[in-house]
């Protein structure tokens, strides 16, 4: 890798709390191998996944009281990547491994792969759905083997939903509807608005569920919101037409929030966070599932085409990509990136 | 890769026509990464498989009207390469992505991956039997990790089915049997006639077909035909002992011709087009089936000799093979190859 | 690979006589393709797994009369890389592949890839158990994706069984107990003596088989021996407590050895030959049955932390690995190997 494709002292989702409540989580994020578990007071932890005694991975281990015990010879390490204790040893010399700043909140663990000094947790983004009741979330996870910035460019352009999706959130008029592109300081945000069309599939059910007729016409939004490093909040929903779109009353309508956190693991393959805040039926846990599902199924169609599109680029590594107005989204992101990159290498 | 070691400015076989009935076929031929498929007078297509908008591989779309869809952002692709059309563009400046000579013939697709001005669809072989309605033919495609002059070698050899294929069409008489090797202009052609054997139990079969006995000593004939890039026709036979052999009348015998089409993928892997075009009972696609389904396992029996034999190869690349008089057809194949590929470098 | 990491010019357990009993076996030993079968005599033979004729893996043939016959073409191999014959050729002038010093001993094939004129039988280890009747050997293979040194570091190290094997062998006390580290000429011996502790749930069931009660304190003890290139023999059991530990009368205890032979395939990675030879019901073949699964579920859960140690090893090359005095074991054969290979790489 000459130049880095992915900025480093920002926060990246490393996992869900699911994910380390057992045990700990053997990760790469932006190339580092990490261990995430909780430590003594549950709090998160993210260390180099690599025991300072013979190299095992400290991942294979367990969490005992809050230590982490190497599950080869016993060495149990501490939260800031000293070892604590080692049966019939004395640790005092023994040489720390990493620590990264790790943070959870809205219901994901951070990581800050870069220069913990410079961490800020308040960096991590607000996500106020997370912590709404008349919100639901559900999501799920997918590796797929592309430049996480393939996968921004897929979601700051949704006129592939009507060949990509075309059977559940995919129809003929995104692609004839142009949409807008604005840049608000580190913000990329595209919309695009449909008015007085038919709704499709998951919509028509979204319509039910809200116990609104799924027959009528519909004015329609999608609005994508990127900030780096690569979270991509997609406000998306449909309102009976004329009755405001976007700004319609909420019994008029129904909406939600599509959840995008990319996590580069290599540059060439990324940890997909997806999931969706919706603002309907918040208490109704069989829809989050039948939602997760059937939103894993759609988000599934996008693999192959990112990971044969990766595959092509690496392969004509010179041909240039155009960049038209529907792109204008995933250019202005990396745009913001490209900045942030260079910045970066300019510190010392 | 140093040297080429294959020619370019030359037919290949890309595909067969059931492979894009219904949909755009991604396949790499000669390292080039291409989709195939039929145009909008049903002619066969093959372009680059990349679309120019943002490099997606255009074999995971679809064909409509006669227009290649990409299947990422509707971006339509005609059959010269050049964008046609893009959902809300102008598509005038789009650069164009390469498109192959292809052809459709014999109930194959040709493709020529070299230089499009020389490409001469007169070049492709004649092959009368499959436009004969007194022969039927039926065959198959598999994928070897091997150089395609491996592949070459083992059929111009024959025998190597006294070893690999010993319960099916091996027998010792080949191997006790020598044969004979000339080579007319950029033809090689290797024969071996045996008389009065045994028929192995392939040959009873076709025996027995014919209406004729299968216990009785038969004369036997293999004669292959090496034509550049990578064709090999081998006439195959067996009639009554004594009654002319591979001149006998056709009461007296039953005959086919083995049908070798092979493609290289890479310098190390080949789509390898197998299959049998025979001489009797034509109207019996029961019987097709059932040989197809014979050849097809006798053939996969030369798979894994052929990596591991590639493998070797790439462990000792300094060492020299033998080059016996069985292996004179390889031989010959090879030098005519060298020629071809000494003439493409000459050419700037 | 810059400088070797395994010696050459010494005996390798390079496959058991059941692996080569209807045909010959094609195995990788030290970075060298071996083909290994049975000679005329019955003698075991390992010649490299190359046909002279056209590169064919001769492992891809069959014994016929203790002639090798390679499957692709029927050339016929000599135990000393000789060709003998070949269907309607002169073999003369064939060239010779190269042929391995190989003897049949203790129930396994020894191989040395090394320089064929210095091996010297006499130097196979002696391995009294195997020729004695009141003893019984069973054991498997596992093939591993790690330095065969981290292999040896395990099994000179039993700490890690408190925590890799928690559920079988482990036991805290392990842990708790110092061993002690001592080496005589190229032996590196490892020892350690627990006093008046509850047998885990494997020894529990061999103090049944000897006819002890299996819920009274007992003394165990652990003496692993090393002996390049990379044998390690452990000396494992548990008397009743107070009934002199490890000099105990064979009435009042219940011993093995553990028995390991570990093969480098290539630099990372391994054959890792395991067994138990015991010292009690030797005529028991449903108990040899029964502690092979056992063992071979036990030595299983290594392989992961193997693995992994490897992977990380490979991405953290200049990290220095601690050497405690539980790592002593390893470390002193280590320095044992590093002489070897030194010398042979003095010698020209």
């Amino acid at each position: 890798m000459d130049k880095p494709t992915f900025p480093r002292n920002t926060w990246y989702v490393a996992c869900t709390p699911d994910e380390i409540q057992d045990k700990p989580l053997g990760r790469m994020v932006c190339g580092e191998r990490l261990v995430i578990y909780r430590g003594p007071d549950r709090q998160v932890v993210a260390l180099e996944d690599f025991c300072p005694h013979r190299g095992a991975p400290l991942s294979l281990g367990r969490v005992c009281e809050g230590r982490l015990v190497c599950g080869y010879h016993g060495l149990e390490m501490g939260c800031d990547g000293k070892t604590v204790a080692m049966p019939g040893q004395r640790v005092r010399g023994f040489p720390a491994v990493r620590a990264f700043p790790a943070v959870e909140r809205h219901g994901f663990i951070w990581v800050w792969p870069g220069e913990a000094a410079l961490a800020d947790a308040d960096r991590i983004p607000a996500l106020d759905w997370a912590h709404h009741p008349e919100w639901a979330y559900g999501g799920g996870l997918y590796h797929i083997g592309c430049d996480y910035r393939l996968m921004i460019d897929n979601l700051m352009d949704l006129t592939h939903e009507t060949y990509v999706h075309s059977t559940s959130i995919g129809q003929r008029e995104i692609d004839e509807t142009p949409c807008q592109t604005r840049v608000e300081g580190d913000e990329v945000i595209t919309s695009r608005f449909m008015h007085g069309i038919q709704p499709p599939p998951f919509w028509q059910m979204a319509l039910r569920m809200n116990g609104l007729p799924d027959d009528q016409p519909v004015d329609r939004w999608q609005i994508c919101h990127f900030t780096p490093p690569s979270h991509v909040l997609i406000e998306v929903g449909v309102a009976l037409a004329g009755r405001g779109g976007y700004e319609a009353p909420a019994e008029a309508k129904a909406s939600s929030i599509v959840v995008d956190f990319i996590t580069p693991e290599t540059e060439t393959s990324i940890w997909y966070f997806w999931g969706m805040a919706r603002h309907f039926k918040p208490r109704d846990p069989t829809l989050t599932d039948s939602i997760r599902q059937g939103q894993g199924a759609i988000f599934a169609e996008d693999r192959e085409m990112l990971e044969r599109q990766q595959q092509n680029l690496l392969r004509w590594p010179e041909r240039a990509l155009l960049m038209l107005n529907i792109d204008a989204g995933g250019v202005q992101a990396r745009k913001i990136l490209d900045r942030l990159i260079q910045a970066e290498q300019a510190t010392p």
